[in-house]
């Protein structure tokens, strides 16, 4: 089995999507993250659906637990509307080491160890141009593979 | 809102549950992962699905995108036969630095804040006795701050 098996087509967002359209596209579709594609369809980014809720988080909050909890119920409520007015670009955090984009004729073995190794539970798959073909789901990989080993 | 409104009951395994188990539960409910609890029903672990999907790749493929590119493609397909007659505690990676476990008057913004750090799509969420009351996943906290904020 390669990736083209299993590959199916998937909504994207470009940098200039707002990015309360984005956490819109993530939650209406319970998609496990979303593609960001530039003008020529070609992947840039994948972002997992804990990375598209960091693009609201605001950043004091991130990495000390104790000053969120310091913000009370009502404004914690809406702490989503920090996103009102913003690109998907402008609230992206730094360039991710690795993305998890792969070609066609990528195996189960190659996904899956990209998965594990990125934390994405989505794999963009390429076309021969480079252009986005589609994704690939932890969840599509996990049924063919549980299959395969029945 | 506090975690205790968006908490839903949700599937559970222990260290000794058999890891390929573990796999097909995650696959089977289309899971945004696992919760491990202790003999007592309180939570151990959260186990993202990716890193449930981790515990059945070979670990020298883990790192080296290049090694599970040779892997042949039959062989590729049945890589979760790796789990087979493991549990789940044989398969856990290193202990996580943070755990994402909420008591269930943690505020929205601080799931989130725990989710975005954590990389975890879904927390689990105490009762007051420490035993697992359910857990709160991204859709559903994205659905509910995304119609407060409409």
């Amino acid at each position: 089995m390669r990736a083209s098996d299993l590959t199916v087509e998937y909504p994207t967002v470009t940098m200039s999507t707002p990015a309360i359209e984005a956490a819109r596209i993530l939650a209406g579709g319970d998609l496990p993250g979303l593609i960001v594609v530039d003008d020529d369809g070609k992947p840039l980014l994948v972002l997992p659906g804990t990375q598209v809720l960091r693009l609201a988080v605001p950043p004091y909050c991130q990495d000390d637990p104790a000053l969120a909890r310091v913000i009370d119920e009502a404004a914690a409520d809406v702490f989503i509307r920090e996103l009102d007015g913003r690109t998907v670009q402008e609230c992206l955090p730094e360039k991710p080491k690795e993305l998890p984009v792969v070609e066609g004729r990528a195996t189960a073995l190659e996904m899956a160890a990209m998965m594990a190794r990125t934390r994405s539970p989505l794999v963009a798959v390429t076309a021969a141009d480079g252009t986005l073909a589609g994704v690939v789901t932890i969840h599509a990989l996990l049924d063919r593979v549980l299959g395969e080993s029945a």
